[in-house]
Order: structure tokens, then sequence, then C-alpha cells
């Protein structure tokens, strides 16, 4: 394997183990009868969607990043480790969310959000530092879907950011939105539309 | 690796994961010796078996589907997104089965065979999707293989729908359902069974 | 991916996977100063490292089988089942004999013990299921290197269920045995041992 | 696959999911506002990046180790066990230094940084049990990248015992010294940037 695929590979594994360990944070209050501590679970329910769907949107969006990869270095290497952090960070927020949702935390949901803009910034900064002057593109890439991912990808970090500031008005408003984002980004996900149809 | 190839290997990490995870929620009541607590553990050690069963049978299943796709597009990917979340959230309700099985409540069996019926319902919608048409079919995918895995499929999620309403009579009964289920589907898995022989 | 190769790879994710998850049940007493209750946490260290370097053993066997293997079946899959089954419980067994080894509980050593008699028979039914008459032998795959693993790997379940019954008389020994098994398996080890030298 | 492609897979899920488990053990105390906990809980932020960051350089540097190998053995075998056995551990120490890093606990601080050194011989006795006479180098490996990886190698262990020492000083030193390692190595990587520049 390259060192780009041994990168990937690797990268890929953290994505699906911080998906799945999720749901560890998924709990019963311990407090009146099994159906009403389920159905009263559902703040957990809504965090666990939103996570586990935002992780798989950046799953998609990293693989993005790594088909018009050509090479690695040193500083790339670092920005892929700081995401990687993040991603594998992502479970305590969402469980912070889950716990203290229900009483409208802002701090809860500001900290969820928090981490999902950073998310969004070790994306783009591991793109732009990747695609300007083709720093480690592929010489055989083609320079229409770099700049084409270049400007789909760009603006994600202001939308989590703005998404994130909202939580000081509101906690719920601020969790709708972060649900809105992942369903919009399902829906308009390029790399998998693009071919298919 | 193709899109496809990528798609099947993280699905494959998430079920891997998954079925270890149910693990953690086998516990020791820390009441009485510990050989009466390892005995009293066993509705714990059931949900842990069904459960790491029913993943190994749709981890199964969830080849078949891929072994006769070509490509994928945005709603197949979607499809497939809710399918993970779904697998992926199973260790919760098999928590909740094992915490509560002995005082024989209903919600808790009924929220395990939602989730497993929840899946067959993806299942059946990431199949279907792909098949009716031959919308994502590989080309040269024989047409009888295509017919005859969307006879043995299709069935599923009304068995699992069927067993999670006897749950509303009795948790025991359910619970015995979902096990024979199981059991069913290993000794029918037709994938394996029709190399090999 | 072949059939084989697919289901060696799950195998491989599982063994990984609770190899690690060992480490979940390492936990301090909570009683008295840090350092106390580090050295105090020994048989949590102890039954750690029986547990990691045993399922490294048999995932290592665990490939022995499969490099032999030319095809797979129904029976087949579902002793692969139990096998995984088996491997993906044994955080448990690990956990009460980390919480209950200090005050010497035998029945904590004795469903250790009883978890890996049980991997044990698993891996023997596992081989000689594919290894009889050459069921699911390769076809290019030598008889005497078949006949050989049959030789080393037929004890391995009444050397563990020895162990297992010392458990009976006292948990200290068993313990002693376990530990003193999986050493031996390491550097008895066949498979790696036979190339290199 | 080869038995040291098999064996490099297999360290990589090790790796890939010990580095996400870490998030685990990142827990609120539950006393005071949520932004409170949130900002109080640093000390369990800190220990999360250090040993996230670490655990990647070491990955970095396994796959230098595997790069120049031709064939294993036995020992290397063990050696590689004992290796992971340490990878694996690294969770607890994080966490038992995330619980007691605000009291200043040496025996903390002692315990995470022994964990690394530790990981370091592992590390070095792996490189040089298969460097020293060329016994496991593949026949067309550089001699002078073999020598290289020797000379930048050799040291890493007593630059982490030094580290550890000094928590007998303060534990918030050898913090210090444990992320200054971190960064050091990370902007030092020798393996990705001779590639890419």
């Amino acid at each position: 394997m390259s060192d780009t695929a041994r990168l990937e590979a690797f990268s890929d594994g953290i994505f699906a183990i911080a998906a799945t360990l999720l749901i560890l944070d998924v709990n019963l209050s311990g407090k009146g009868s099994v159906l009403h501590q389920l159905i009263g679970a559902w703040p957990s329910y809504a965090a666990y969607a939103i996570s586990f769907v935002t992780l798989g949107i950046v799953w998609v969006n990293h693989h993005t990043v790594f088909s018009q990869i050509g090479r690695v270095n040193r500083t790339f290497l670092f920005i892929n480790v700081m995401f990687l952090m993040v991603i594998a960070f992502s479970p305590f927020p969402t469980r912070v969310l889950a716990e203290h949702l229900r009483e409208g935390s802002k701090a809860a949901a500001f900290a969820y959000g928090l981490t999902f803009t950073a998310m969004a910034v070790c994306y783009a900064a591991l793109w732009f530092y990747a695609a300007i002057g083709r720093r480690l593109i592929a010489e055989d890439a083609d320079q229409r879907t770099v700049s084409g991912i270049s400007r789909s990808f760009g603006p994600g970090w202001a939308i989590y950011a703005t998404a994130t500031l909202t939580s000081l008005i509101s906690a719920w408003l601020a969790v709708i939105l972060y649900a809105a984002i992942a369903l919009f980004y399902v829906f308009e996900s390029s790399i998998f539309g693009r071919r298919g149809g």
C-alpha cells in the first residue's frame, strides 16, 4: 500500500469507530417505567443521529480530498492528525448534548457546534493546503474537479460557525440547524452524486 | 478502491465494532456471590447472543446486496447511512433488554424488536431501490440471482414486525421468537450455502 | 474479495476490537492514594495481559485455519459465528476476573477458563470440520501441513479444560496456568515459527 | 496477503481503536453549570490530545519498521504482541492522568510516562531485533535507510524515560515535556517528511 492509501485506511478506521462509539453515550435515566425512560431518552437519539450522519458526511468528504491527492508531506500529515483528533473527540460533545439538551443548555449546544466547526476548519485546511498551487494534487487530477471541490467545500466552516453562534440565542434552534445542515449535505453530497446520477 | 468497495469496507467496520461493543453491556449485578451473579446474568448472555448472531446474519446479507451492485448514487448512499445508523444503534436496545428482561418488560422487548424491524426495512429498501429496473445492478449480474434475492429477502421485515408485535403479549415470547428467527436465518443463509454446498 | 477473504477480514476486526476493549475494564478502586490504587490494580493488569496475549495467539491460529481453506459453506460459517461470539465475549470474564481475583474467587477463575475452553473447542470444531476428508481444504494445500495442524491444534481444548478445572482447587493456580499456557503458545506458535526460523 | 501485511493490518486496527477509545475517558465532573464543567475538564482534553498525537506518531514509526521488513519470525511476533499490548493499554494511564492531573498527582504523571517509555522500548526492541545483522530486513532495503532509522529511533526511549523521571519533581513539568515530545516528533516525523518535502 502507498503512504496515502495507508493514511486513508487508518482514517477510515477512526471514522467507523468514532461513529459506533456514539451509542455508548445513549442511556436511560433509571427513573420511571422502561417505556417512559425509552421515550424520555429522545435527546440522546437526536444527538446520536445528528452526529452519526455528520460523521458519515465528513467521511465521504474526506475521501473526496484523498481521491485528488498524489502525495503527502509532513504538514499535510499534521493537519490530518488534528482532523482525526477532532473526529475521535466528537462522541464527547455528543454525550454532553444528550445529557443537557432537555434543559436547553446553551453551553452544551455551543460545545457541540464548536466541534463540528473545528472539523470543517480542519477539513478546509486539509483541502486548501493540498490544492493551492496543486501542492499535493495528483498529476492526472482534472483541474476543473479540483476547482469544483474548492468552491463547494469552502463555505462549510462558515455554515457551521454560524449555526454554532445561534446556540447563544437558543440551544434548540442550534440543534435544529445542525440537523438541517446534516440533511442538506446528505442530499447534496457531491462525490457520490456525480457518478450514478 | 472503487466507491462501492470503500462503502462496503466502511460498512463492515461498523458491523464488526457494533457486534463487539455488545459485550460492554453485559454486567454483574454486584449482589450476592460471584457464582450467583454469573448465573443471574443470563438475560445479558441471551440478549448478547441474539444480537450478535442477528448482526452476523445482517452482515452476510449486506454483502449479498453489494455483490450484485455495480454503482452507487446519492439515494442509495443515504439509505445505507440510515442502515448503518440502525446497526450501530443496536447495542442500546440490547442493553435495555439485558437489564429489563428478568422483569418481563414488554417495552424493552418491543424496543429491541423495533430495532431489528428497522434494520430489515432498511435492508429491504437498500435492495429494492437498487434492484427495481436493475437501477444499480452490475451489468454482468445474473437476473435469476437478482430475482432470487428479491424473493428471499422480501419477507424479512414482516417476520421481524410480527415478532415485535408479540412483545405486546409477552416479552418472553417475543425474545424466543427473535432467537428463533436468528437461528433460522443462520441455517438458511443463502449466500454462503449456495457455494460450498 | 472472495468470500473467505471477506470472512477473514471481518474476523480480524472482531479480534482487534475485542483485544482493545479489554482495557476499558482496567479501573482504579478510588480508595487511597493514586500510587496505592495503581499498584493495587495489579489483578486487572494480569487479567488484561493474559487475555490480550491469548487473543493474539488465537488470532494467529485462526489465520492458520484460513490459510488452508479453499471455500466455505453454511456449517463452517455457523461455527465461525460461534467462534467470534466467544472471542467478542472474552472482555466480560476478563473484567469479572480482574474484579474478583484478589479475593481468590473460584467462580471468576472458572468462568474465565471456561471462555477460553469454549474458544479452543470452537477453534478445533472449525478446523476439523474443514479438514476431515479435506471437506473445505484448498486443492493446492499440502496434506502434510494439514495433518501437522491437526496434530498440533487437537489438544488445545483439553489443555484449557484441565486448567479450568484446577480453578475448583484454587483460583490462583488456575490463573497461573492460564498465563503459562499463553506464554507456551507464544513461544511455540507454529505458523510464524515455520518461516523465518 | 503476506504474513507481514496481515500483521501490519492487525496492528493498525489496534492503533486506531486505542486512539478512538481515549475519548471514553473524557468526562464532566457533574458539579456546577455545564459551561464550568466543560471548562473544568481541560486536564481530560490535554491528556486526550497528548495521547492521541503520541499514538499517531508511534503508528507512523511502526510503519517505518514494517516498510523495511522482509519476513517475520517467532521472536519478532512476540515483541510485536508486547508492543500492541502497551498500545492498547494506553487509554488506562490517560484516564488516570485526566482524573488526577488537577491535583498534580506525581504517580499519575509517572504511570503515564512509564507507558510511553515502555512503548518506546518495545519499538526500539522491534526495530533493533529486525535490523541487527539485517536479520529480518528485506533484501532490497537500502542499508543507508536502515542505518538512518537506527540512528533516529535509538534515543526515543531515553527521551521518554527522562521525561518520566521529571514527574518525580513535578507532574506538571512532566506533562509539559510529554506534550513537547509529541509535538517535536510530529514536526520531525522522518518517514513522511522524506517524501513530499
